[in-house]
């Protein structure tokens, strides 16, 4: 019997998974394989018309009225409660609006209230750029050191030291795709005495998170990777319910105010998450996250997990038959994997710009990877082996230029 | 000869002020008096075709590309450069995103690092609360106090005072209008040693505000009352060319950073304006915003200012010819009165009500005050007569009621 080729091995997991497959809920352009939902997700087909919506007739006819009858006002705690079950959260601790980078600094300065004699801040020296930045304005702000460790290493760290108030980490590593080991180091955290912040931006949407399951005290997370919000969709915060009423902001805005239309001079935060909120959230993107959360009606996060587990599997697999001569840098193990493939490749910037000429985007991060994101519900096995037919093609034809044009930025 | 009637000095205002009336632009609903654009300013009619756009080509098609090809990147810097001259600013000083609540917690937080041998921040007992609330919390972050004065008195204080670094105000009362003194202010402020930030949310787009010629050294504002730019659209900021150096920011976001795309550990801030920016900007918001200022092509502030004037110097003569029961709260004086009329009545909130059954939208405001604020480009002389023949006709039938619902969430 010959060997399953890689066509039949497609074939036979598209329809395997023939249930999962939500592709027509997206309008993405014919003839791109979109890999870049990690960095920006796909548009939900209903969402246009949300907006339009939201635009024309709840700003340009209903006017102030809307902040009551369209439920501008409870928007933040609205979508935060879609997004709750996402990533495991019971209802009442989810809030959404400002930027990620905004809900960190304001999350993790809190954190550092909470634990007034500490004087660690601990994070990971691979984080995405701005949670370092942010967290190294916040150590500052504490009084505090920031002091960094790989993921995996954190446990030894607090078992070794007992000034550690808060471990602040990324669940999935942005390059990488390495998925980190949640349930672990946030026990490893409360046995020594510290919170846990994680950032989710790259496992919202795409992992099962089990927020209260592992008894995490705070999280953010990105709105507009494997949620689709739309290009700089607002952020989400989560506050453990036990957290609440010590979650003292650092930056006070009337919107996480008890009585804010009491006007009063004085600042009483409200009960529960809203005291999160900070001023009025951007209502046009924020109405776009919460249709595009539609998406998630149809499918559940663990069907999601299971789908996305089953393509980067095959990617990997594709990549090793394929193109060897790309290193892959994210993990095989399943429980290893986020939602990505990362590949080294010492012409990984002139590799993605030729894909992306072949119709094939993904994208490219310093140093020297090649980024490939699986935003599963609207990604076939078949997509994925035509990618890395792609890639191949790319490699013998020598398209993939040495790095001497302009950087794309990308998020 | 008989009086002039206020119908025939409607008729003459509006024929002599023809020329700056904007509101064949606008998609305002039929049949409404729209006196609130001070909380969320109008749509312009052709806003909702860009925004379509945004969602469906930029996101929908071109996806993650649309950070460069559609200048996705750029948008902070290139709306602020749209808002500069409306508020008295050379290039480079002007950036757009995040909310107002955030873009002052960063500049108050800024302003204070550069003033280190201070002790006091100073500001205004009737600003809007959240400017009440950030400062007390960045106040508390310097270890500094927080003082209130007037701001008529802001100046006296100073000369009694050495130890000022920071006078943060807003530039018009959002309760009763009044327009404050900023040459005046901001001259004592630097006298003193202290630094300038002003609240522009009420001026920014009705009022020339004249940051550089004044030498301001901070300012932030709203996108979506007069700048008509959507509900929450994100707010500016201001750095004067001279602070940009040494301007270090609290929350520091990777969009801020001098090489976002090295995707550095270490954290150095872009040179200019640009690293007063923190994450990824809400952007289907931002670029409403973007269109929305396409307004101020038609008109220059200074000619929206002069109809201003003449709307609510209008607009306070049928009040006290009409409704000399409500009080009026907004300064007669051109010179100290912003783009809002306010009254004190005792059932201001019934008022309020019962008008907006009528189809005149104002809102209210605590303590006991009737907003009517007056967006010139897309108001008459007419509009604002026919709104107080309304409140004349509300107070005859006694249709305002005693306060006895839930209160709207206006902002």
């Amino acid at each position: 019997m010959q060997p399953e080729t890689l066509e039949d091995e497609a074939e036979r997991l598209d329809s395997a998974s023939a249930a999962t497959d939500l592709r027509h809920l997206f309008a993405l352009p014919p003839g791109m394989t979109y890999l870049d939902g990690n960095s920006l997700g796909a548009l939900p087909a209903h969402v246009p018309a949300v907006v339009q919506d939201a635009v024309r007739r709840q700003w340009g006819q209903d006017l102030i009225s809307s902040w009551n009858e369209h439920g501008w006002w409870e928007a933040p705690t609205r979508v935060g409660e879609r997004i709750a079950p996402l990533i495991g959260a019971a209802p009442g601790q989810v809030v959404v609006g400002d930027s990620t980078s905004v809900q960190l600094f304001q999350l993790a300065r809190a954190a550092g209230a909470l634990r007034p004699g500490s004087r660690v801040l601990l994070t990971d020296p691979g984080s995405f750029p701005t949670d370092l930045y942010v967290l190294g304005g916040v150590a500052q702000d504490l009084g505090w050191e920031l002091v960094t460790a790989d993921p995996d290493e954190v446990p030894s760290v607090l078992a070794r030291r007992g000034d550690v108030g808060l471990v602040a980490l990324s669940h999935v590593d942005f390059r990488t795709g390495r998925l980190w080991d949640l349930p672990r180091v946030t026990a490893a955290a409360h046995a020594a005495g510290a919170l846990t912040l994680w950032d989710l931006s790259h496992s919202a949407g795409a992992v099962p998170i089990g927020l209260d399951e592992n008894r995490v005290d705070l999280a953010v997370g990105c709105g507009y990777k494997y949620l689709n919000g739309g290009p700089g969709a607002p952020a989400f915060a989560y506050v453990a319910q036990r957290h609440q009423s010590g979650l003292a902001p650092a930056i006070r805005g009337w919107h996480g105010h008890r009585e804010p239309f009491a006007m009063s001079a004085h600042y009483v935060p409200a009960d529960g998450v809203g005291r999160a909120r900070i001023g009025s959230p951007p209502l046009l993107s924020m109405l776009a996250l919460e249709a595009a959360l539609d998406v998630f009606d149809h499918v559940g996060i663990d069907a999601v997990r299971a789908r996305s587990l089953s393509l980067t599997g095959f990617a990997l697999r594709c990549a090793a038959t394929l193109t060897p001569e790309l290193r892959p840098v994210t993990p095989v193990e399943d429980a290893r994997r986020g939602s990505q493939v990362s590949f080294a490749h010492p012409q990984a910037y002139g590799l993605v710009r030729a894909l992306v000429a072949r119709g094939v985007v993904g994208d490219y991060r310093e140093p020297g990877l090649l980024r490939l994101g699986v935003a599963a519900p609207y990604l076939s096995h078949a997509d994925l082996l035509g990618a890395f037919v792609q890639v191949r093609a790319v490699l013998d034809a020598g398209e993939q230029r040495p790095l001497d044009v302009d950087r794309l930025p990308v998020t």
